[in-house]
């Protein structure tokens, strides 16, 4: 049987032309790029191409793009080092309640060195209102942060209105885009942010590539210290072929976004729309508009996240249960929890994420053995013996 | 004209084993290791079977390694997560003068917030002595870090030294080793060290592979903060084909660590030995026995590095003028300023740093083009002009 991957947000598969875009700079151009010699000259071209290609699919300058490692890389370097170097303005920062771990723990980083913090709330579908970002500012507020789009819920937040409000406030404001860059267009200018997270694991690039995007003229302190490279402020030497790989597939996905979601969203909309209807007590999570075109989450309610994924495992399908970054930790997710769902029901959550290639038969296999994994498991709870018992009642 | 690359310690090739072995993982397996279902299964069991390579490469447990994408995040994650963990018990820090920027950027981090620190100061071979270190040891020092090799001058460091005297002191060893690793044998155990950094690019690995050794029961805290990879100690989806290459590069490097030097060393000594003879003024710089099998080093009087290397580049020759992290600042190196270098001197820094393939006819070539590439760049000195003036008087 072969699986149907359906776990974008994890990682999604590197695209051959990136891939092959790569094969040179694993091979032949194999030179450190801040060498002065031409071996090391032909992979700084290489970089400043790449380098090029992930501004524009942003709308940013390419001076303004710093590559990393991860997305978790570059959503520490925003938040620790937008808040360092502006510290002297002020040390309080504004946080959505379903960042990343790696924004939320960035934060309480800063909190032992005398940072203080605000948690915006969000609504049940886990959209934030830019009227209670406003209303967290204060004089002393340095720094906003808000997600462009949640990866376990699938809502994309209303960060052109987050930005009008940082802007008249003159507070900087960071978005991590990583599960939205490369899936839905993206535009730094129009969404007013100082600062802009993506990773290339979320749109077919390589892992190990990644990018944050900041503000020419914005004061940033390096995470990582050393080197010259990245204008002095990313250390490291610059991992050639990641970068490559991230650069094609930044031009790939500037090029190709319209037509994967042409694809993917009725697909995501048939799950939607289906899964509920055929097994009982299951709720979609996240909002049912304003969401990534490849998502569709769910919260089943008398299983657990991690007895779904073996049993459609086993079935073909590969799936998650919220963010891959957490999968072990074994916790209700804090998303759901912020968006006010039940513990218990938070513990069923489920996500389908399509990628490049998924088909209609694929969803339509998913949605045939979905209720009898479902089933199997709810046999073996004892929540749910007890709820059929006193619904007989 | 084929080139030679004579630029280890800007970056190795990538052995072509390495990257077989990462091909599938560029390719069908693509899973997130934290995943739970069996695509992310394969890529996990990938990334601890390359946790075991790199860990028996350093004679450390699997359980001690943790993957970073540079050997400049392993030096940051170091000293930056030693230093803060275990700050109750002191904030002074104990660094040798020759550190890599990787390590001295990151202890004048640390300043900012309360920390001090002392240099160690190296010989005229860039050798620290252990009686130093231990002389620069107070009540409150927490942390000493001492490189294993200088990538600049190619001196190994006496660091099991470094090691009793900072056991008998209860006091943390840190060693960059980024450029000994995979090239001299290493055991931590035999150092003595609580924490070492090592990086792929250095032997034949990928880049963007790199990891930091911490002793078992060692308080780190992490550099990039967010999920639970590495055990919660460095947060961010793995790079699971630059972790597979940088395992298989680790056993290859096991297994062939001795031809190499059987290999390079007399090659390395030709160059030492017979370079200076060939051009005047012209001094070997780093120690003669402590010293990488591949690495010859020198400063050339009257002349700046930068026009060496485009000069051998034109002749077909990579080389560096020293560290490629700082190669665009075009500064003096602090390692010969540590090591009582003359600035004018220090300024014609020149090292060759030979690879696996390196032949005897590269070497002898070399040679043959490298004082007229000299010779043409002194006829354009005013300095040189005057010495030679000064001399016939």
């Amino acid at each position: 049987m072969t699986t149907a991957y359906l776990d974008h947000i994890a990682a999604t598969p590197l695209h051959p032309e990136a891939l092959k875009a790569m094969m040179p700079y694993l091979q032949g151009v194999f030179g450190n790029p801040q060498s002065l010699h031409s071996a090391g000259q032909r992979a700084a071209a290489a970089v400043e191409e790449a380098r090029g290609e992930v501004a524009a699919l942003v709308g940013a300058g390419p001076e303004e793009i710093y590559f990393s490692s991860s997305g978790s890389e570059a959503n520490n370097f925003a938040i620790k080092g937008l808040a360092l170097a502006n510290q002297a303005k002020g040390k309080h920062i504004v946080v959505s309640a379903v960042e990343h771990l790696s924004v939320l723990n960035s934060v309480k980083a800063l909190e032992k060195s005398g940072f203080t913090s605000t948690l915006v709330p969000v609504d049940g579908a886990g959209l934030v209102d830019p009227r209670d970002v406003e209303k967290a500012l204060r004089q002393d507020t340095i720094l906003v942060s808000v997600m462009t789009a949640n990866g376990e819920v699938g809502t994309v937040e209303p960060i052109s209105e987050v930005g009008a409000i940082c802007r008249a406030h003159g507070v900087l404001l960071h978005t991590d885009a990583v599960a939205a860059a490369g899936n839905i267009p993206l535009d730094v200018g129009e969404l007013g942010v100082s600062a802009l997270s993506l990773a290339g694991d979320q749109f077919y690039g390589p892992k190990g590539s990644a990018a944050l995007f900041v503000k020419k003229g914005t004061r940033i302190l390096p995470l990582i210290e050393g080197g010259v490279q990245e204008n002095g402020r990313r250390a490291g030497t610059e991992n050639v072929p990641g970068i490559v790989g991230l650069g094609k597939a930044a031009s790939l996905a500037s090029a190709e976004m319209d037509s994967r979601r042409a694809q993917l969203q009725p697909l995501r909309d048939r799950l939607l729309e289906e899964l509920p209807r055929r097994v009982d007590h299951v709720v979609v999570t996240g909002h049912l508009m304003r969401r990534l075109p490849h998502h569709a989450s769910f919260c089943v309610a008398f299983v657990e996240g991690e007895g779904m994924l073996l049993g459609l495992d086993l079935q073909g399908f590969a799936a998650s249960s919220g963010s891959a970054c957490t999968s072990k930790a074994l916790k209700a997710s804090h998303v759901l929890l912020a968006m006010g769902m039940d513990h218990a029901l938070a513990q069923g959550s489920l996500v389908f994420s399509l990628i490049d290639g998924t088909g209609r038969p694929d969803i339509e296999r998913l949605l045939d053995v979905f209720p009898p994994v479902v089933e199997r498991l709810r046999k073996m709870s004892p929540l749910y013996t007890q709820f059929l018992k006193e619904k007989r009642q």
